[in-house]
């Protein structure tokens, strides 16, 4: 066993070092996150019937993030393998239920629409905006076929925020279903504003990542509606299990993920999330503070993601990762990305952007 | 942080014990498979360019599966987070490939098709055969609208296995796609007969759980397609993270899963598969013979599977779980369900016939 495990740890050298990676939205887990995932390493969410105190888990980490998002008392909560399964499932459970298959959504959507446009043959309305989705060219894309509008609270090219509270109000006018996709943004926005991007608006559902900013182990996503019964949509029946009925896109499903995100959330608490994030926020400002005084152009940030405006980005990301760092690239807009994750340390910071300012010299 | 691990411990107890559940397809993963997933706790698939290392070992998993299922230079596979992802995904590229509808799939298939057939707007055609799906009557079913026939190879009810061969040979000639759900036959057949229900018959895709009898850890799942081109179906581009291309349903994905699923598979061995299958089997027999003497029905095992003929099956559960026992139901077919799974010891067995036989007396 040894023989293997030691082979593996070799193997596990060639992947990147989290204080290289500039670019992702994954951080390594909280140490309380890691150790709770192991106790329940064995628990199998999709027969919940025989793992009663791990579906307790699931429905108290539901509960803590549907109290965060100011959900209403009727709402329903899954715990997902990430954001990519709950869009989804949200764009499941819209086209089931308005039986409709149009979804207008802004350019800087996830690509987990496109994947969701493929599997669930959705008709998508892209909204050509720079930075983020403002609600009068939402008011002119949806008609008496949309479905459903996709908005962004922390969209990846920028970290900005679409008008999601007067988008909501558009909408609900017309029947429309709002789905917010706040993976990012979920865990950072509440503990730093008071920006209106949850069930305080007329939206219908919101998926936010555990396994992003919630530092707790992938695969970790949750998806809240704002009414359980939609749930009833996707239910089947699941006759191989002890559990008689299903409403998921996945079967068998780790407890360990619940039990790792409701561990996290209940050591850290609003509190201590409030620290991390802000935090976060330091280093951001720390980052555009570098970048000014190198008199190196970025689109001003509102969350810890910083695009930074250059030219060729292609061979600028090629040339810094031979210098150990890996950045995120938007060749459209011509920026590279920088998220300013819990383990990005301001020496990484300082570090990369002297390499920066050299490679694009 | 010991205050919160305390009470987890408190709230796992909640948990049924695997030494109480007899109707699972899941185990306790392998002590290797354990030690691999938390060495690789941080690591995400969705963005392997990261994590070349883990790649290599989610390769390296996939390849060990396609030459236990004799696969075809040609082929690709997919580590998934289980049997419902991987049917999905192999549904929604048949379905893509073919410009079809509908499957045509024996009535003891998955629930997951359930799922496939809500989301991907698929029709089903139903076989309703008895223990398993036989050639004759999938030929009167297809037509020149069926874009793939679902065979199963360890159903859950039985764990019979279709006439995969022979409906391979007429769907090939027809044009049709043939996907076969080995779940959990996958890690059993091929270590106690040559039973030909993979790749060496004409079939276009197969999905196999390391999760199941494969002992790692949840979720891990493998999708085998014949031919890697077909996977450019589903190829999206991925605009935000260092890697370029997805071609799976989900995004973020544990690499600790591809680890665990590595390690365990070059721990055993062929070898060490077929000693533990061989035990299961064994306690199969013994359980039967247990079963003769008590003169308890039961549908004759072809897997490590035993449906026990019974009436009132949801009652005799009921009693059975008031005595610590956890069974897997089949009201339709009024069985209930024990599957012999690594964790299923000969002194469970023994007590289990006993308090079955007072049950039903």
């Amino acid at each position: 066993m040894r023989d293997i495990l030691n082979e593996l740890e070799k193997i596990r050298e060639k992947d990147a070092k989290y204080k290289q990676i500039l670019g992702s939205m994954c951080t390594p887990p909280h140490k309380i996150a890691i150790e709770a995932y192991k106790m329940f390493i064995e628990t199998n969410l999709g027969d919940y019937e025989l793992f009663k105190g791990t579906k307790e888990l699931e429905e108290k980490a539901i509960e803590w993030i549907a109290n965060l998002l100011h959900a209403p008392p009727t709402y329903a909560g899954l715990l997902t393998s990430g954001g990519t399964e709950s869009n989804i499932v949200a764009m499941w459970i819209f086209k089931l239920l308005s039986n409709k298959n149009e979804i207008v959504l802004p350019k800087q959507a996830h690509f987990s629409f496109l994947k969701a446009s493929s599997i669930l043959n959705l008709k998508l309305k892209v909204i050509d905006c720079k930075y983020y989705m403002k609600a009068n060219e939402v008011k002119k894309k949806i008609s008496s076929k949309t479905a459903c509008v996709v908005t962004i609270a922390g969209n990846t090219n920028f970290g900005y925020i679409d008008e999601i509270e007067e988008i909501a109000d558009i909408c609900y006018d017309e029947n429309i279903f709002v789905h917010v996709d706040a993976a990012f943004g979920g865990f950072v926005i509440p503990f730093i504003s008071n920006k209106v991007f949850d069930f305080r608006a007329k939206i219908s559902s919101i998926c936010v990542d555990g396994h992003k900013m919630g530092m707790a182990c992938i695969p970790c996503g949750f998806l809240i509606l704002r009414e359980k019964e939609w749930l009833e949509e996707i239910k089947v029946r699941s006759k191989c299990t002890h559990t008689k009925f299903q409403a998921s896109l996945l079967g068998t499903r780790p407890g360990a993920s619940a039990a790792s995100a409701y561990a996290v959330m209940h050591f850290l608490g609003y509190e201590g999330y409030k620290k991390i994030v802000e935090e976060c926020m330091n280093k951001t400002a720390y980052l555009t503070k570098l970048l000014d005084e190198k008199k190196i152009e970025y689109v001003k940030p509102v969350l810890n993601i910083v695009a930074i405006k250059l030219k060729n980005v292609e061979r600028v990301a090629e040339e810094l990762k031979k210098k150990g760092w890996y950045v995120g690239i938007d060749e459209e807009n011509e920026i590279i990305r920088v998220v300013l994750m819990p383990h990005v340390e301001k020496d990484m910071i300082n570090k990369f952007v002297n390499d920066l300012e050299e490679v694009i010299k």
